[in-house]
């Protein structure tokens, strides 16, 4: 019997979702929870890095238990670390994969302009080096939509075969506070290389505080990563959520 | 020569504002960090509990150094761990007590409802154990605005010589999410009681789930603490900003 979590984590205290020998990881935490519902492996619909969060990662395993479906999230709950917890849970749908299954991702990225580092902004957003104008970073991101090869945007270590992905939509949210501008980047897509989301936001942050948008395109063309920003830090990355086009947690969950 | 500053700090792993021997406290280590500016003490406008968040909190010493008074707050955040950062600095004016000139201060108090613990809200914010109303809460907010009598809001302990408090504003924003409903409830006053706002906090949201709001009434009027709801986790309170009736960093700053 396969079953689907929707999982949240912080992900500032884990070495990244894959389990590896001796790290704590947020596939390892679910394994070691959900061994007592018959499991033995947990999959992800991808990897999130070390310090990247999820508030909406999709999950499966395969488990034989008498715990119904949707008392799984609580059960599960109950094993798991204060940063890391299952959401929702149900029986999967016939033939469903949460890895070859997933249609359309959309992770947000967030940072902040200040004078000093933020204590209250720095868990979950980058601090700005300078002070992007938004019309500039809307051009941008109007780009980047659409289906590129994005060989520039990745960083060495991908291991697609292909680096061409389509994005549906990019779209930032810019929140004036008191101490400081919040700007969050909005990036769908149906699938991301390593390193891309970083990658893309860094580049948009570029093009908002002045950098030509002549690179983007140069960098579609001839696949030069030098071309395009550094990868921005991990604390500002979440993946929101998982999109595969039926609804897995009933009527009034998760799509 | 006395100095002002606006400091941020993560509550999380602090014993609370207050220097005491053996902890880790924000009175503590600004202290440790100012001691190279002629600093013995770092007075703040109010102590906030452990565990308790700050966005801008105001502090001040008196010291002697040839650093200029804009540059004390890099000088110390070289010095100060990344959750606890001053923000801004200035010479004080004339005369200037943050504690005494304090005219009013707002805190912020944020809860969420969910069905089940959210690892991405759990450090700044409680998690409500009811579904409330916003207009019910809304109805108690406005019992809540004005001058009275706080007694019954307030934790034992309380070193205050009345207990008689001005509220000028409480509103309540409530922010629909993907998974869950977020209320921040926002509250300014002339002084809180110890443990004031987060036990009118608990009393908002009790009416919002159902309670009446004649308890508000007769707790005015007796003073009885156990007509008024518990007092909530001090990881979803933040003091925001103090005023003083006067902008203490320059045009641009706070007021």
């Amino acid at each position: 019997m396969r079953y689907v979590l929707c999982v949240q984590y912080d992900g500032t205290n884990f070495s990244g979702f894959q389990r590896q020998v001796g790290k704590r990881t947020v596939q390892g935490e679910l394994e070691r929870a959900a061994k007592g519902l018959g499991a033995t492996r947990v999959t992800g619909s991808g990897r999130t890095d070390a310090g990247v969060h999820a508030e909406g990662q999709i999950c499966h395993f395969d488990g034989e238990t008498s715990v119904p479906p949707e008392r799984i999230a609580p059960y599960l709950n109950a094993l798991l670390p204060p940063d890391l917890k299952v959401i929702k849970s149900a029986a999967a749908p016939e033939g469903f994969d949460c890895t070859r299954g997933a249609k359309k991702k959309t992770y947000v990225y967030t940072a902040y302009e200040a004078a000093c580092a933020l204590p209250l902004k720095d868990r979950y957003a980058a601090r700005l080096a300078c002070s992007p104008d938004l019309a500039k970073m809307e051009e941008a991101a109007r780009l980047l939509c659409g289906e590129h090869n994005f060989l520039a945007f990745s960083s060495t270590g991908s291991s697609a075969k292909t680096s061409v992905r389509t994005l549906y939509d990019v779209h930032i949210v810019k929140n004036g506070q008191t101490l400081c501008n919040e700007y969050k980047i909005f990036v769908t897509g149906n699938g991301f290389l390593y390193h891309m989301v970083r990658i893309l936001a860094g580049e948009i942050f570029a093009v908002g505080c002045g950098k030509s948008t002549e690179n983007i395109r140069r960098a579609f063309a001839t696949g030069e990563r030098s071309l395009i920003a550094k990868t921005m830090p991990a604390a500002g990355l979440t993946l929101k959520e998982v999109d595969y086009g039926v609804p897995l947690f009933g009527t009034s969950g998760e799509g």
